[in-house]
């Protein structure tokens, strides 16, 4: 708790974590799946020269999955937002009553007394605009979205990606034998994930040890799991 | 726009959208880039054997990635939430009149007068179990999550991802020339992401067409990016 009003602080709070959650998307997932893959192929008993071009083929797919996807995500979550602004303008102004009722079902919905309900609907439903902001934020529970957002979201995450996948690949790269590069790879890898686990705890006000070791487990489970299957498959 | 209480109706369209939400995730990722792994592959002219291995290496760590990936963010949610929630029972019996103004403050912000301000404040903190869910909700922004949702969101994450990523793989199974199968594979694929992102669409409210075509253009660019830097390589 703290004494800024709480509106701005929230507003805060959102942005940052907004980047911050961008950047643990696409690191977890670069680290998690081209490690993984890495370590399948080795299983497959598959030459350096392959892994590492089909590491690389992971690497530019998964970045560009993920950013594209991520730039569209923040894409639609504007265009909904302002479709929706537009009905509800159009709402108040044709359907003025049931846009009350609704603003009244809300304070109603609080345990408020009848005679504060209307009250409230009164003065709220004085300025338009304002009355909108309520609906929108409180009706249909959504945020102005920050329009750089989109184009912001979709950098963090495809570059975060692909500086992620170059961990676990690098190894490959500077090494002749698999399964001396696969020592190599699982050790920074691991090392990575877990000081990549702390801090995302860290940042969401988990506990950090237990978060690091949970995202830990993740990457390297994933990688016995490829290897496995692998194995088998070649087998 | 309806008569049903809001707060139901709410409730009801975020566990559906949960469950799409999961589903759209894992299968979108799941087409992609196993999809984009496989046209890489093909560029760098390997073998289908090989192609199919690192194949199914890439479903299982992403299937386990994504899926348990999904399990912790639902667990975190729901720590989070508790946590949360012993902290204002706490605040509410230790500094009420902090909590109080918190209360005020959010009457404050949507612009109601210093009168009705206080009537709602005071009839708002009479309950405390209610007084403690209006700050949850209105003060946090925290909706009380489903405890089933985290061991769902896993399972739906992970199968999906894992049956989209046996479409652009299948071709390679049943076929002997990397170029053949790729052709079977990309005209497959691209289709389902045509009908995926046309429902994926429909489901979040925009026009389908538009949506269908962003997400299959996704997926090209991805698979053929992927053939061009393993190409690249190559040689």
């Amino acid at each position: 708790m703290n004494n800024t009003p709480h509106h701005d602080h929230k507003e805060y709070h959102l942005q940052s974590s907004d980047v911050l959650t961008d950047i643990v998307i696409g690191m977890s997932d670069g680290l998690t799946v081209p490690f993984a893959l890495a370590a399948g192929l080795t299983g497959a008993v598959v030459s350096n020269n392959i892994i590492v071009i089909a590491g690389v083929a992971e690497i530019a797919a998964g970045s560009i999955a993920m950013g594209l996807g991520g730039y569209l995500a923040g894409r639609t979550e504007i265009d909904h937002y302002n479709a929706e602004l537009k009905r509800e303008y159009e709402e108040v102004e044709n359907v003025p009553e049931v846009e009350k009722e609704e603003v009244k079902d809300f304070f109603s919905d609080l345990g408020l007394s009848e005679e504060v309900q209307q009250k409230a609907v009164e003065e709220m439903t004085r300025d338009k605009d304002k009355w909108v902001d309520f609906m929108m934020k409180y009706e249909l529970g959504l945020d102005k979205p920050n329009p750089k957002r989109a184009r912001n979201s979709a950098l963090n995450i495809g570059l975060s990606y692909a500086i992620g996948g170059l961990v676990p690949l690098s190894p490959y790269i500077f090494l002749d034998k698999p399964i001396e590069a696969l020592k190599i790879s699982a050790l920074f890898t691991l090392i990575c994930l877990f000081i990549f686990g702390f801090f995302k705890s860290k940042i969401t006000g988990l506990n950090p040890w237990l978060g690091a070791l949970r995202v830990t487990i993740i990457g390297a489970l994933a990688a016995a799991c490829a290897f496995a299957v692998a194995k088998l498959i070649e087998h």
